[in-house]
């Protein structure tokens, strides 16, 4: 028997900025899960080559269907793309198409699809309607909830973007089934995040259905899926421009201080450079590590929990042990990290599961949680 | 006997991103008058080569005297220089000087300088701090009010940009003393301007002290900063985003719907083309026209406002006469502008002095109010 899965509305609650995330398989069939403003007449789709034949084209034929003017704008793959220069591209293409102030921005695709088209929505004409249509593993737990809009500059990763929210968010898990298994690992990592940082449940959940993810199980993905978007939710719900003083949207960095220095060093393994949540899964080995010897846990718990992290990365198909590399560039990028400032950086570490605060580690007591 | 005039705080209340402008004749000699966030150790001023000797090279001393580490950019003058280009060069000095998401972008200049600076506080790491230092009347009577920044785009102008409010507005009339005296007056129309849409008793008070304001008049130019700010941040207060249904920000738009397309014709007459001003006066003229055509006023009360703005206008050395021009393409302008569609135009008009309403009006109406 077929059995139609409940579709999953999270709330993410940022006064009149507030807006839901629709969590569905087969959403995409139907777009039942939009409101009314995604469709103002005029939609500009942003996205790429790849995705065209797999979710685009068909979208398209959907939205003229619905009496929707459909302008395309194929922005390239990857970070690469992510320029100043490509979205220069995007705001030529729409003044050619004569699109208007009314107009919406749908991106549909990854991070870098919701990053750029993000920063093309907030700044044309000072700001339109944007849509959300994330389809990979990490744009659906990870960028495609908070806001967050970007271009790279050749200096640094999102130099340049603005704070603009969408007016939702439509995330069909079936997408999934032609992710790259290993794409849908490397969400993955941010997903065993949510677990670390906010919900020790959560995260025996993920162990007890890992399995089930893994081999595609719908109701497991939109679980994993709802779930993260519900803890993303609550935490830029209180902090939506990462300004808070306690730093509360900054829970979100566990493992990417480290991560990210191993990004921009390029580091990876037989696999080759690795994605963002390989890099980020790797952060959290060396993080959780700082944190029992910043002795912020009890060294039983500490371990413990390192242990059961580090098996879930390793059933998820991640990497956990940070590569030989130049310890002194890596101290290089984090210390210039724009949180950070001197000889000390700032750090988000676990407490015990469920929970982490962030605090100060010097470059000592950084370089021996990386030599593991 | 030297008598220090008073400084004058207008409160601009937007919430959370509330702020005060602040007017007062040697303001800059001491910048007391801005809020401590706008000092955050590190300042980068966006300026111009005409007014680094006049203003910016004095204030970047004192800037540094206060602890302030200055980084300069020079953006270049005129709409030319209003482009992602430059914001783009303006994103390259910044990286190369490190600023950090901490510092404050000060645009220190008239309109141009204001949007490009402000485009670039608003998407520099997401949006840091910014400060306006208007030094012409119209960006401190009209542009440095109100959040709106931007750069233009080949297809049009301001196609790109966002709003983003500065932390404090810092007006010295004293500024004014080194302007060209028809950029003076390209000011005053907006000052006109809002006599008319908002404030009979200040339009007379201008009828009253023209003269003192013309000559440089400290105290007479301070009130005629004072009210028109107080005007645009009232108006603004009501509808920050330009997106209330009554149209309230729209009001400010008088004269500016038959004032861009002279813009974008290029009009002007034997002193070259027109400025801002110069066109807005203009288009104030055909649209009051417009407002008795369309039976919005008695035409006795109607004729006798357009002649004291006539009046007004040419004393203060501004243009009243629309020049012979192609009405189909300047019609053509009107209905692509982005707040219109179709058939008719939307204009702001007076229905008596102080009051205006929006109203839609369809070729020939328009093309009898230009004829005269």
């Amino acid at each position: 028997m077929l059995c139609k899965l409940a579709p999953v509305n999270i709330p993410v609650a940022l006064g009149e900025r507030s807006y839901e995330i629709h969590i569905e398989p087969g959403a995409l069939q139907t777009l039942d899960g939009l409101p009314g403003a995604a469709f103002p007449g005029e939609i500009a789709l942003v996205s790429n080559a790849t995705l065209a034949p797999l979710v685009t084209d068909a979208l398209a034929k959907q939205l003229e269907a619905r009496d929707q003017r459909v302008v395309r704008f194929d922005m390239g793959e990857g970070e690469r793309a992510k320029t100043l220069d490509t979205a220069s591209r995007a705001f030529d293409a729409l003044a050619e198409a004569g699109f208007s102030r009314r107009g919406a921005i749908w991106a549909v695709g990854g991070g870098v699809t919701g990053d750029l088209a993000g920063f093309v929505a907030a700044t044309w004409m000072r700001g339109i309607t944007f849509v959300q249509v994330p389809t990979t593993l990490l744009a659906m737990v990870d960028s495609s909830v908070g806001g967050k809009t970007g271009v790279n500059h050749p200096r640094a990763k999102n130099l340049l973007g603005a704070f603009w929210q969408p007016v939702g968010v439509l995330i069909d898990p079936l997408c999934l089934k032609t992710l790259p298994s290993r794409e849908l690992s490397a969400g993955l990592a941010e997903v065993i995040k949510y677990g670390v940082i906010a919900d020790a449940g959560f995260f025996a959940w993920l162990e007890e259905s890992l399995d089930a993810v893994l081999a595609g199980n719908e109701a497991a993905l939109t679980h994993v899926i709802a779930r993260s978007c519900a803890i993303k939710a609550q935490v830029v719900g209180q902090d939506e421009r990462e300004s808070d003083s306690v730093g509360r949207r900054a829970t979100l960095n566990y493992g990417h201080t480290v991560g990210h220095a191993l990004e921009a060093l390029k580091a990876g393994d037989e696999r080759g450079v690795w994605l963002h949540g390989e890099a980020i899964a790797v952060g959290m080995t060396v993080e959780a590590r700082l944190g029992i010897e910043l002795g912020l846990m009890k060294p039983s718990e500490g371990e413990e929990l390192l242990q059961r992290q580090t098996k879930l990365f390793e059933r998820a198909g991640l990497p956990t042990i940070a590569p030989e590399l130049d310890f002194e560039a890596a101290w290089r990028v984090m210390t210039l990290d724009k949180k950070n400032r001197g000889a000390s950086v700032f750090f988000v570490v676990p407490t015990r599961l469920g929970e982490v605060v962030r605090v100060e580690a010097d470059k000592e007591q950084v370089r021996a949680a990386m030599n593991g």
